[in-house]
């Protein structure tokens, strides 16, 4: 390649920026697939988006772009590690390796394993059987090994997976954190569990207008600072953000007229998502750096609003008075304290997506483990259901009636995704450790909540996280906005003395 | 290339599926802008569509089409005219030439004149100051000189243009039809002013509410034969239908409540321009036989909805009553004949968009003569304004009062696109000569859409028009459906007995 650095580097930018477009095009053609397409379209729609990811990939992992990073490597070589070029190089340098490591016969491999296993997995999930889809998941999981062996690590074949969702994460680490996890939270759920009738939640399930509610959710997200000049809210069955832009980043959520937490903490929790994306800097649009730093970064800013901010006391002394306006009639007799304690509620449940903020961990712990044994081989798959429910059992007390509502519940494993999962666990994670710092460098964090002010926290949010975007791994990020890679330390102190005060445990309370 | 004709014909279709993809998803990226894209969306979408554009005519450009059509040219060469295979390689030559034939050069400067024109037509529009915008449209005429130096003619340079985007049709031809159409319509717009007491339409202003008109429209459209399990209806500010394959064909549609022929008959036409796309047959998707003949034939359809079905006598027969009850306040006291003139009523205005059906060709033969005068030299850009009054006052009897409501009315001098008007007019006439053919095979069509019945039509319609797609080119659709190419009679005799019947003229009732 000829030129100079800047020659290079823009060359560089300008097929990433075709990539970027190419992207964007497709979650614009995935978010009209789940908003508004009607039945028709599907044979169309899934020509185009594979049409266009397909293109897409191509351009990104050609010959031209590898050639341009092993000139541009040394081109940087000098420059600040957080400066936009010297990070442009390091993360495209890292999506080509990843993209380009994993032979096209693999990827096809995987594409066909996932489109076989899936409606098996269906049919198994409806029919509660799991030895129908045993042997698909014994082919995923092999091809899992496949893709670890062809990506390589050092110590464990996890490492190469959790790598590609959450860079520099290693199974170690993550292994000791769990570790420390449950050695808390197996006590504090069952703690929990036996002062149950502490917490009453039947005001949610009174029935809400529905018209009303996504109106007085949007309106409240907006009070957050998601910005609806760059963003909007429509209606899907499974509430996602997608973002085609700095300046069209879009949320959708649900609505149930008999349970008031699914519109409200679903529109909180996506517009977290939507704000993060807004927050991210007009420098690094159209290239990789603009984008979530992984999933489980992604997942601490939708929990961070919805759970630290949206199940918060401040933040109902603040919202209960126009909420009560809004809807007298199932509200009626309800304080904005005992409606805080509704929102709340926690109890041992089956069902990961349905489970609270102190036992959702544990179902993902139980996933971590699982994966990682498979993998390693000590877990034959045929012994998958019993090892789930064994352990479900001594985690979360409960007994689990069915594969449906037990290892079969979750679409992840019908296709080839092992990795995936502790995304949800680190989000949980992150948002606690960034609010334990927050809350050092706003002192008076729960005044302004209590008054509805949010510019200061979003202030805070948008210059140690969201502008950066894929600049930093997640570890790296941490260290910068907190002085610690991930821990779990701040998010047990948060649930110990939130739900601690909650129940009235004396045993946590410290 | 090598292989047999089979492999290179699936060469070319791989190709063209993949053209087609792409400029599907350009079309819901363009959708969405104007339908639910937010305002900060903006810049990013413009990226997103430039780079999905320009990487379709990439490859749609590239020699490996040019090679393939080659070849295959010689092996479809006996092939019957109208299959499938040879009607393929016939029609995606027609555009690889037409693409191919403008030096890169040329294109750039016609993208760029085009951008700088539109901020200073509408400036000029505003101010009503033609001068201002007269440099640039002589920049225009002589692009479209170069487009049609390019692209080669035999008689006369409009004849390379009107090619474009009506494929097979010639100046002469359209010369002939016009002079045809001069000769009628001028004497009866007079005629139908002189008599313009006979139809009253404030009923049409009496305040319609939205919601309702809205859905009585989606619901009368659905009844025509737009189906909805494969389309859906939007709001937007400019109403348009379009197309991303078989099963997801979209209209959107705008409402008044001051005014009540905005939404209904919008609604109307953009479905007719949908069940054009809808009953194009699946043995042509993905190709670029998939689509309308040209802008003519598909206007041709929204027209005949609109106009031959929706502004007759017998429609309102039918939909009348629901129509009362729908909108009892309003309505009341006025009959379903009553409401049948209301809707027909005809006048001479200055502006096109807003023009009856007696009096809009009028409005496209003016654009059509000043056009071709521009593009031989026989009329100066500075004479331009003394023209179009001069003859508007000639043809419609108006005298303009300034160039906002006269030359500069409409956006598409503005860019490069001389031979688009005559499209709207070759609509009408085809909608008329189908009609006239119609009547002879259906004898009881008017009994069938007093009934509500539309599928013995919609039948028609598919069969010797949709299915075909860009088959055949406007005169060879034509000739095959009705035993003529394009001919004014039908439309002529159209308009003499309606509006002659409406407003009781002596002089052409016969």
């Amino acid at each position: 390649v000829a030129g100079n650095t800047n020659d290079r580097l823009q060359a560089l930018k300008d097929i990433l920026a075709e990539v970027t477009d190419l992207s964007r095009a497709a979650a614009l053609l995935e978010w009209d697939q789940e908003t508004y397409m009607p039945p028709g379209g599907v044979q169309s729609r899934s020509e185009q988006i594979s049409t266009i990811l397909r293109l897409s990939h191509v351009r990104f992992t050609s010959d031209e772009v590898g050639r341009l990073l092993d000139q541009l490597e040394d081109d940087v070589a000098k420059l600040p590690f957080d400066s936009d070029e010297a990070s442009l190089v390091r993360v495209t340098r890292r999506d080509y390796d990843e993209a380009t490591k994993l032979p096209p016969d693999l990827i096809s491999e995987i594409a066909r394993a996932g489109s076989m296993a899936q409606p098996v997995w269906q049919k198994a999930r409806r029919e509660a059987n799991f030895s129908l889809f045993a042997p698909y998941l014994e082919k995923n999981v092999e091809l899992n090994r496949r893709i670890a062996d062809a990506i390589g690590y050092d110590e464990r074949p996890y490492d190469a997976l959790i790598n590609r969702s959450e860079p520099g994460m290693t199974t170690a680490q993550l292994e000791e954190i769990f570790a420390e996890l449950k050695r808390v939270i197996v006590p504090l759920a069952a703690d929990i569990a036996r002062h149950a009738d502490v917490v009453d939640d039947r005001v949610l399930y009174r029935g809400f207008d529905p018209d009303l509610q996504l109106a007085y959710a949007l309106g409240l997200v907006k009070r957050l600072g998601y910005d609806l000049e760059r963003g909007r809210q429509d209606i899907s069955t499974h509430p996602f953000s997608t973002a085609f832009g700095p300046g069209d980043v879009r949320i959708t959520t649900r609505v149930s007229r008999e349970f008031f937490n699914e519109c409200l903490f679903g529109s909180i929790h996506e517009s977290g998502h939507a704000m993060y994306n807004q927050g991210m800097g007009q420098n690094i649009d159209r290239t990789p750096l603009w984008g979530g730093a992984s999933p489980g970064v992604h997942e601490s800013q939708s929990r961070f609003w919805e759970n630290l901010v949206g199940r918060s006391l401040p933040f109902w002394r603040h919202f209960y008075p126009s909420l009560t306006a809004t809807f007298p009639e199932p509200l009626r007799g309800v304080d904005e304290e005992a409606f805080y304690r509704a929102v709340n509620r926690s109890y041992p449940s089956l069902i990961r997506v349905e489970a609270d903020e102190v036992t959702y961990n544990m179902h993902v712990l139980l996933r971590f483990e699982l994966e990682n044994e498979m993998l390693e081989g000590t877990l034959k798959v045929k012994d998958l259901p019993e090892a789930w429910n064994t352990r479900f059992k001594s985690y979360l007390g409960l007994n689990v009636p069915n594969d449906r509502e037990g290892v079969l519940q979750d679409i992840h494993w019908s296709y080839v995704s092992f990795g995936i999962f502790p995304g949800y666990t680190i989000g949980n994670l992150i948002s606690a450790q960034l609010m334990e710092k927050i809350r050092t460098e706003i002192p008076d964090l729960e005044g302004q909540i209590e008054k509805g002010q949010f510019a200061t926290l979003l202030g805070w949010l948008r210059k140690n996280v969201h502008r950066h975007g894929r600049k930093f791994t997640p570890n790296e990020l941490l260290e910068r906005a907190t002085g610690r890679p991930l821990t779990a330390g701040p998010w047990i102190a948060y649930v110990q003395q939130k739900f601690g005060a909650l129940y009235g445990l004396q045993a946590v309370k410290r």
